[in-house]
């Protein structure tokens, strides 16, 4: 194809779609169409809600997960627990949780998996952070939920080894979820028993 | 999910994202949280795009393809033969066909395709304007690729009957894309064997 058949806008929008994680030249290029075909404020629209985001949103000082207030709705509702902290991967996964309606805890979003191969070590995630939380003594249990993956599994290892001699309940995640699976991607009432079930971990 | 969980600014873009073909509502909510854990310059970037799309991009008014340019690249082409022209679909599938590298006469996009039951007809799509292209008498062969699904063909049915008076060849993309194949999912070598054993409709 000769270059200056796409034209340039177009092949701009295409070459920054394909960045999305899961978009490949094609879909890209299908998606960058429709979005020409349709109305030019659809777009814009778009364009808006992208330019505000990183703007409007911070992480919370508290869970790390991302919010337009700190502390974040979660932390800030005297209604949850505060002596129970939910560790999760990544913010994608707080919100498969609070989908299964069941937990009332706090949250501790790590933002990411021990990863020796891709150079995520401890000092990559948000380990430090919650060792720091559990110095006032407030947290009671530490719920680990990272996902059934192996490194969802090294992480969760790594942890209840890490924070084992801190005088906290360490719980993880309950069978239930099928092994290998994303949480993000388990249905509600799985995950809602997997909750309930969550076993002690020594 | 309690509502306020999500950021009223991640859930405006995964409402707008929700919106593109393809993207349901987990789709969407990975690919924000994706462009939200990377740095906000890649999310300006990108809402850059999409307002700078429709501004610097109209159609040609000759094969009506987006282009930045009036005449196109390929109409305004002195090495392009004007007297073939090949009918397609959308512009996705002029960017299919000159992948195949071998297809070197002008284009007229039709902007749809025939789809009664959705009240497309013939004077939803671009045909009274390939109609007219045809009156200067430099176009002598009308080179029919619409797809080969159903509405695609009807379509090619269509265009045979009220152009066969006309004094051009009507040729149709040979067969050689497998049945119910939308054209722009074609491998290059099938399609450039399909444009070159186009076939003549009578």
């Amino acid at each position: 194809m000769s270059p200056q058949v796409i034209p340039p806008a177009l092949d701009r929008l295409i070459q920054d779609l394909t960045k999305l994680p899961g978009i490949g030249k094609k879909t890209a290029a299908r998606l960058a169409l429709n979005i020409l075909r349709r109305p030019a404020g659809e777009a814009r629209e778009l364009a808006g809600a992208l330019n505000d985001l990183h703007g409007s949103i911070q992480l919370c000082s508290s869970c790390f997960t991302f919010s337009e207030s700190d502390p974040c709705a979660i932390c800030g509702d005297p209604k949850r627990d505060p002596s129970l902290v939910c560790v999760v991967e990544q913010s994608g996964d707080l919100l498969a949780m609070e989908k299964a309606g069941v937990y009332l805890g706090h949250y501790h979003i790590l933002h990411g998996v021990l990863a020796p191969m891709d150079g995520i070590g401890p000092t990559e995630i948000k380990i430090a952070e919650l060792e720091a939380r559990l110095t006032s003594g407030v947290v009671k249990e530490v719920f680990i939920a990272t996902s059934s993956t192996v490194p969802g599994e090294a992480t969760a290892n790594y942890l209840i080894d890490r924070l084992q001699k801190k005088p906290v309940l360490l719980t993880r995640l309950a069978c239930g979820i099928p092994m290998g699976m994303d949480i993000k991607y388990a249905d509600r009432h799985t995950l809602a028993r997997a909750i309930e079930s969550r076993r002690k971990t020594r």
